[in-house]
């Protein structure tokens, strides 16, 4: 299975679950406000992390038939994740935070219901994610939740989010560049990761490689974002960004680098060929 | 031990164990921002019928010595239960919700932080109710996490509010208006005592009696907060309530009624006193 198709597949994996998310909140008005934002046709790079993760341990091969869905824990994670992910996207594009009217060509949950519906269509998304790894086997619930609640709390990415909007001064160097990332976007990339991992029975040697992975992974898809920005927008100024403090050759370079770190931290796992394939992507992608 | 002093020295144990949370949060200001909600002075109502619930099942009396925090699950429960219940305060409060400058004679977090910063101080309530949960022993931590996401989520306290800012036409009989406050605070202060009874180790009789408690308990806190606004606001129009659709007194003797079936239900406990006191304490108070 070529990477291209191993993708395709588990997009589709991935969509067929999160269809079924809401399908008994009410009232109906509020469960179609709580599914628009979740239709988008995104990568899903965060489930598609989880389960070549779980795939990497546990040595399916591209190949390979995963189990079904409601047996599969690294689905149901990736389901949280993705959850996860979108509630912050409703809460950025509010009016009172980054006041985005669109998203990927659509009008932002705002926009269509209402500021007060997209409060509580996050507030939802963000409590589903937890109810949906309540629903995995007992033994994981405790490490899946500690590491969810972890990566995306008041230490991860909501920390990212309150630097972000100006909470601790401005950004200047790299490694405030880095540790403004890491919080964002990086901590629940890692999470991502190492759930996929927990899913399929990691060990603790095997759960360390992988955050080392998504780390490096993580920086090097944000490094990507700012290079393509750049690309598109050659103008001064803007937000601080890697290719303003590197170049544009510079922050390309720093993102094969961290690429070809995350490959050398998993390449001694079972099966790490979608994995290093989505490393791969993170720096070649354009868009 | 007297209802009120057993009432103290719990709030006591809550407000110790509610003073650590967020410890670790950064930026600084982003910290202070998390914690200002939580130092309100509340009457812990959830943590209480958590503690409470517990000691009924689990036979210590009130004078008992409880477990130290730490070691104590029902504590950890009432930790999260008063997180969760924090973040919809806050989100509530916000302008496009609500619209509260002030809340127990201070201002409310949007109105001292900023509208961004009181979203995310919200969600980082929401997601820390969770991390407090993967906190508690291994085994606990699914049951847990099941009973606070189905209670918060969008078929429960966010569906409340969904109906309350107006997403399923108007509230127009009793039965109506009980299926709103089900949702909107029903939901969490029945599994308030049910995730006490379940950090005790009720069997499911047990639960089954501690959610029926919870019900009850939860309509005559609402029917009494109806009857304590009717007394304080004799104006005509104003949100529906039980006041109006019952009379003062009709409603006060509903809420009663439930405060007598709530008792009902858990008499037989092994310890059933400070939830007694608690129900009694619904129909009672003046604030």
């Amino acid at each position: 299975m070529t990477p291209e198709a191993w993708r395709r597949d588990r997009q589709d994996r991935v969509e067929s679950a999160l269809a079924e998310v809401f399908a008994e909140a009410w009232p109906p008005r509020f469960r179609e406000a709580c599914q628009y934002p979740l239709r988008t046709g995104g990568k899903r790079l965060r489930p598609l992390l989880c389960l070549a993760a779980a795939e990497a341990v546990g040595g399916v091969a591209g190949g390979g038939t995963p189990r079904p869905s409601e047996e599969n824990p690294a689905l149901i994670a990736a389901v949280a994740l993705e959850l996860l992910h979108t509630y912050s996207l409703v809460h950025d594009d509010l009016p009172c935070m980054d006041d985005d009217a669109m998203r990927r060509g659509r009008p932002t949950v705002h926009v269509v219901y209402g500021e007060g519906t997209a409060v509580l269509v996050g507030d939802a998304l963000l409590t589903e994610a937890f109810a949906t790894l309540g629903r995995l086997p007992p033994g994981l619930v405790a490490p899946m939740v500690r590491e969810l609640a972890a990566a995306g709390g008041a230490s991860g990415m909501i920390a990212g989010q309150a630097l972000d909007i100006g909470l601790d001064g401005a950004v200047v160097d790299r490694g405030a560049l880095e540790r403004l990332h890491r919080a964002k976007t990086g901590a629940l990339l890692r999470a991502s990761v190492r759930m996929g991992g927990i899913a399929a029975g990691a060990d603790s040697d095997t759960l360390a490689a992988l955050g080392t992975f998504g780390d490096a992974v993580g920086l090097a898809f944000q490094i990507r974002d700012d290079v393509l920005d750049a690309d598109q927008d050659a103008r001064e100024g803007g937000p601080p960004s890697f290719v303003r403090l590197l170049g544009r050759d510079g922050a390309q370079a720093l993102a094969r680098a961290q690429a070809d770190a995350a490959v050398a931290a998993v390449r001694h796992l079972p099966a790490p060929g979608p994995l290093c394939a989505l490393a791969a992507m993170a720096v070649e992608r354009d868009a």
